[in-house]
């Protein structure tokens, strides 16, 4: 098994990663000037993934996303992926034609980070009753650029990249196709996504992290503060004004909801991985970078205490915006 | 939840940390010279620990001190830990005067953690229907001078640190005093250790990985390869004779037995945690490193096609040492 994933993960060369799986550790070096942006991020099958929901291909694209989003948000270039593996036994071999999990599984992470030219460093297999994945991802920054959630200041208005709620509303769209006793009852086997739902699937099945747009704000200075968008907008803008000391206030009328999502998914649904910043007044961002739009939704207004952290402006007048996303262990 | 662990993980400043809990990711910056070691262990409840065999505080404990051990076979110096957390409701919540699993299992974690002044630097949180944990540990290391497994040549000789088997035989009494009927029905509850016991099990429950063994090793150049006793000395040395290509012979006579463990728990015992290295004859390394005893224990040979890679010397004569130790998915 880990000479398989071993061949598999020899992706390709990375100037920063001297040994990776193998050796007990794998050995990352910066460049002079940089330094190295670290997140995880579990999958636990049944809470982030659904055996009989999720192509395993999907599975494997969506642990991996999450990690990418998170180096995005900081504005890093990814360096080195490490997996950490349990899985239940049936999940590992292939029986008759059909090949096992855990190959589709890494042909969705690793066709991700072919794209990103990331290689797999490293990582821990492990038998498990339940199928969990960790991926840990390493990126480099020119030191002291990273985009931080707590640059925002008062006046700073607030940009989102890309449109908002796709992924929710791809995620009602699969769990309705689904017979529900069919689902709960013996052994999941992966599902078949009809060819003509994969466009509609794909922002929940295949996000795309915003890697080359984090990288842009970086290398531009534009951004005072950043945070990718995994937990929903509503929670997320909270947690950026939270860690900046201050409130916002967005406009629904220019917010860029995805053509298949509602208001409330784009403002509440989880996993659109879009990134949401703030920039001063004179940064003047352009209206799309590396080809994706960039959309003005509001501005950064002074703290006030006693007063919810984020108002969102409708026709019928301002509105408190309560987080609503997706929290763990809230 | 969040907030909590994060005002508990403030434990110690560190010159490579930036950022920590509380933004995309945490921020290393290796100082010059320097390279980073990264490694992963994942644990999970009913394989690597067992909650009605493990007090919480040995659990937290033996998560951290997998990936410690990694850090000391590189020889590398601890610098930053991330935590992927999954658990079930139940062990996240107070019952009456009864603490919460989670608590004690931090308070296992983080008193280890102190002891090598490791600042708990980010991590990830989520419900799961069982318990895991994914360590992840980085380190520094001067550029170029990590101990690998790959670098030992016919005719260095193999020393290992303290005394082999004592966790396999801490284990076998902790496994003996328990009823499986009750181990397996209802809910697991942590189990009270008596007092008298303690020492005599906390080669299992409390393993203390070599750290300052490792980095004397680095500063002294003596090791030409070192792994750590994870799996138990006959999978590891294994791994390290298949990783140099060479062979070893080692002698049974020779061997640090724990003095409550067999020869057999000394040869394929895991979670020893202690060091296993090859030097050259020059090298002479002293009795004691770091107050931990060092041993002589056997000599790296050619590798010869066809024979068996490590050969158990006795009174009998030569015997091959098959690897059987702890194998994932073997």
């Amino acid at each position: 098994m880990l000479a398989q994933i071993r061949s598999r993960a020899a992706l390709t060369s990375s100037v920063s990663l001297r040994v990776g799986i193998g050796d007990d550790c794998a050995l990352l070096r910066p460049r002079p000037r940089e330094e190295l942006a670290v997140t995880t991020d579990l999958s636990i099958a049944g809470r982030h993934f659904r055996l009989d929901w999720h192509p395993p291909e999907s599975a494997g694209h969506r642990a991996l996303a999450r990690g990418l989003s998170d180096l995005a948000a900081m504005g890093a270039r990814p360096v080195a992926a490490f997996l950490s593996l349990g899985l239940p036994r049936e999940l590992t071999v292939a029986s008759g034609r059909r090949r096992a999990w855990v190959e589709r599984f890494f042909d969705g992470l690793l066709a991700l980070a072919a794209i990103h030219q990331l290689p797999l460093a490293g990582g821990d297999l492990s038998e498990s009753p339940i199928a969990v994945a960790d991926i840990v991802l390493a990126g480099a920054l020119p030191r002291g650029k990273a985009l931080l959630r707590s640059g925002a200041r008062p006046g700073h208005l607030l940009y989102v990249t890309g449109a908002l709620g796709g992924a929710a509303a791809a995620l009602a769209r699969l769990a309705g196709r689904l017979n529900p006793a069919k689902a709960r009852s013996g052994r999941a086997q992966p599902p078949r996504i009809p060819k003509k739902l994969e466009a509609l699937l794909a922002p929940h099945l295949y996000p795309r992290p915003r890697i080359a747009q984090g990288l842009w704000l970086v290398r531009h200075g534009t951004a005072s503060a950043a945070i990718d968008l995994s937990d929903g907008l509503s929670t997320d803008l909270a947690h950026l004004c939270e860690e900046s000391g201050v409130a916002a206030e967005i406009d629904a009328a220019l917010l860029p909801v995805h053509p298949a999502a509602t208001l409330a998914q784009a403002l509440h649904g989880g996993e659109d991985y879009e990134l949401l910043f703030a920039a001063p007044p004179t940064a003047r961002p352009p209206g799309k970078i590396a080809g994706v739009p960039l959309t003005q939704i509001g501005r950064i207004l002074a703290a006030r205490s006693g007063k919810p952290a984020v108002a969102l402006l409708t026709p019928q007048g301002p509105q408190p915006l309560e987080p609503r996303g997706w929290e763990h262990f809230s």
